[in-house]
């Protein structure tokens, strides 16, 4: 049983507010649970020097969690003087996830920069920073389009990502805080509406899984990421 | 005439929202008018190493905007590698603010940070952190009663912010982006609740200004923060 | 009574020699008694890139105390790695003081850097800076002239600093650093030769302060700066 | 067909060169084809300061590149002032598989730290690492019993890592970078030598992949890894 | 007598082995005795902002020591955030040397960087890196006017760099590091191979040392150079 | 012919200034020509961790430029975050050269921090200061003693240095900055008062050096020297 009464493979209540702030062109409220994460999507026009005279656009990502998201207090990295590795390894796998989402191509020498910024955390903050940034760069592809910056809509498909893990010995699906820090192992899932695979990160946390664990995973999280797509289209209805 | 319609001396609404997030010893999001800040306060015993064996307490603040928090995007700090003038000067005002509310010698050797985080900025940032700040340091010290970390009150007084400034010609109260981007003279007071003053820092960014013209913002300034007390002590009630 | 045995609102004796060192444009050793800062003029054609193809120039001003220019010998902030939140406001200060005496259209598209470092200190470094920086700075426009690069004096009026402060109970000019250290307010006055202000940042270091005693405060910063202009225009005579 | 006429599932000629330097307790030049990877073992007593006290010892990595081990020089990390994403995504990967591999109850409170240095890059260099400092810390733990640090193993099972991806539409194992910089997809399998899976990292680079392609892919990895275990204890016997 | 047997004057056996890695203009890996140096040569286009426009090139250098090159493990400066003193004045000797073996006039607007990484250490591996990157320069320059890029050699003559010191009272060449950790003084001599000198850098590390001794140092260093301008002609034949 | 009429070997008159400041245990102002040196030394109990419980102390030194010491300003090293290599690599000499002067036995378990920083420069401001630092250090090891800190003096022997270089093919002592822009060659050479070598840094900036030329530079250094010792021992009298 899960401490959450759950079963195995239900996911928490997620809701997706839009326009959580006033001045990003995207601007989402992400709520997994108790992770809530504000995804803000901002346009600019250009790219980074290494893309540039491409005549293709760039989505990039930056990942925060704020001092007191979590039990304790962390460090704020501003502070510190450079962002954490995990900051870093989170930020690229967002930027990552959300690029493959897009033509950029389609959308030209444009930028857009998903900050994920998390307001509280209870395990999968990833996940949702993902799930919750789709949303917002739809609304930014949107406000781009009004703008008449973009022509078209270079959106491929919807993204959305998920956690899950082996939590004694059972495969389960979105783990919260107290789930995540006893489970032996844990995998993120990065998933197209069309159900392909963009991202898969598991890790043994603990005891090292087996491939039929593995697949049981990815099955668990296939079903859970369909009800996230759900989610999100209702969002942007 | 204000862009808001408001009368000289007329502050935004403001409002207080206690527990906020569910970590924190006290979290408060604050709002003025479009100005909305995540104040969280963390209990954690000891002092810095400068305070040690002193038997004093101490109170400290870290103060961001949120890249996306302003009308264009702002380079986040973490990523740069270092905080900028603006916030390290912010948030040693607050810090201070703060410090001169609370006797340090009944607080022990204990430590309070707040972390203002900006979420959406419309003018008086710092103000309505050291507003906001103040209410989740109370709930910060009734926690720390509450775990018998504390016997007594350390609170000498409530304490509360308020931006002041000469707009075309008249002196008005609570400054919002567009009149503060426009303002001959930004001043910010700190007050206590028994209505002496912590910290009065004016400054001409267009116009010096007069000895006359400096004594009507401290009245209006007078005025509002009188309010803010009434709201501080509702939200508290 | 004052250690020094000076009146409450006395000022020290304070001596202003030009140029101190052969290569800057201005270069000003300011002495408020045992207070000395060397203020270096730096003149430099263009202006940052977030000023630039406005046809305005700028001033800026970098502030640092020698290691040893206090009783005991504080890191040095290139060796940290990094400036403290104290020099960085600091350096604020300067810089938006001095802008405040220039017509930035009148100086073109030019640089102005006022380099203010501290050789000795005993309180009062910031507002020396300040009113030897503005005479370094008017000996940097009269190169300028001299040069061609200015056609006219951009100068609108001599700026000066005092610090005052409630010492024992009582408003007094001008504090050392024995009496700052106990001080229950801090207030820093900037202002024009004309009799306006430009910054006033008044800081309770222990006793909040009425609005009587900051009154009282700025009538004595005045009469202070009335003398400091008399030295300043002795000095350029 | 492969560039370099390897099948499918055919990994590159890998050879293992133990005591490579003389310093380090564990030396190893680990090759896979032109992949040249320097993995050095350091044992330290003492743990970090977050692991203090529980009896348990740590295992950490640091992994670089040359500036010159690629196409073109990269800029050196030291000389920018810090290490980018990338590397530090790479070196936590390498860290939580060796930590896999060994119990560190048994380890005492000991350190060991895998320095995996890239003297020349073709692709592959994270899962050369893993399997390279797997084989160096396998002799820095025998170093351990020989000085009596340890009276018993800690080794759990041998620890290697491999890369597979999607190449033309074909998964293929053991990508050069010429394979590699135009794959649809790239995944990195950590195994145990019993078949467990520690770590797996699929990413979609172009096109996102089903869930058949991704057992496809893990199932030639489990085939190559095989072959590694084999290299790695012919290189320990 | 010295711990290796070898006589006052006598250098370590040295070797040059060119190509070692694939991908550099120049790469060369020197062995002084067991100081283990890799020297690669990266040729680009172009120079450094305060060359432009000179029609002259520039070489520059990096000098690092891989954390486990030595007998206990540094911290890695990328890791640290910063290059220490003795890297930056190192890798400032090395281009200083290397610069004045060419003519920059010639090279035209291109730029050689030499980056030396230490495998292993055993002293001198300053000297070593100088040895070596000449040699690896004279690769990248052939480079280049096979290339095209060059029509003419623009090397004025070969340069090469010994290490002597005061050992024991008697002034030693090639010290290792057994020897190196105790000498009294420490001199690194470059020289061009028409015996004019380039740097002498003599440091009393114990007691000063006499204009005498100053004088028998140089003599030898002269002829331990004689023999390493021999071993760089055999590799580069 | 020099610039300033100068004889080859006739250095510049210099000035030493004691109690240049009121708060340093040494403050010495050094004038060698129109280059100036504030050089203060610093005592603290104690020593840096790598000295600690060896029953020895420590000297060290600290090296800057105000930024417009020079002809035209350079980024000040606070501001930019980090100290360059030219300024590490002359404190670097400055601490040797000051250590090789001083029984670090008989000093205890204290550390003299001589701080030099360079108010105007014309050329040679690493030999002023060690000249300087030296008299500084004086006067700290004075007051020492007077504190009962020590009980007998640790000074070995003063030590003093000159800049010496090849200037249009002839030797001359003690370059300022037009002949240093210039000169072939640039060595800098630190001695004791008994007239043994602490340091000897030469440096081809144009034409390579001859062994005969190294020795005539020797050589002018040494008289200049001479009369270096005869200006410090006059300043302490």
């Amino acid at each position: 049983m899960r401490p959450s009464g759950r079963t195995a493979s239900q996911i928490r209540p997620v809701t997706i507010t839009r326009n959580f702030t006033c001045h990003a062109e995207g601007s989402v409220l992400v709520e997994f649970g108790n992770t809530k994460v504000l995804c803000n999507a901002t346009v600019e026009e250009g790219v980074p020097r290494f893309m540039k005279g491409q005549g293709k656009g760039w989505i990039t990502a930056e990942y925060s969690m704020l001092p007191r998201a979590t039990h304790t207090r962390s460090q704020r990295e501003a502070a510190r003087g450079k962002q954490g590795g995990r900051t870093l390894e989170i930020q690229r796998l967002i930027a990552r996830s959300l690029r493959a989402a897009v033509d950029l191509k389609m959308l030209g020498e444009n930028t857009i920069t998903l900050d994920c910024d998390v307001i509280q955390a209870d395990g999968g903050t990833r996940t949702a920073s993902i799930t919750g940034a789709c949303v917002a760069m739809v609304d930014a592809l949107t406000y781009m389009r009004a703008k008449g910056i973009l022509k078209t809509n270079p959106l491929k498909h919807m993204v959305a990502a998920l956690s899950v893990g082996i939590y004694k010995g059972t495969p389960i699906a979105d783990l919260e805080y107290i789930e995540d820090s006893v489970a032996d192992t844990d995998m993120n899932v990065v998933m197209t509406e069309t159900g392909h695979l963009i991202e898969v990160q598991g890790t043994a946390e603990a005891e090292p899984f087996s491939f039929d664990e593995m697949n049981e995973m990815l099955e668990i999280a296939r079903q859970g990421l369909r009800e996230l797509f759900d989610i999100q289209k209702a969002a942007l209805a």
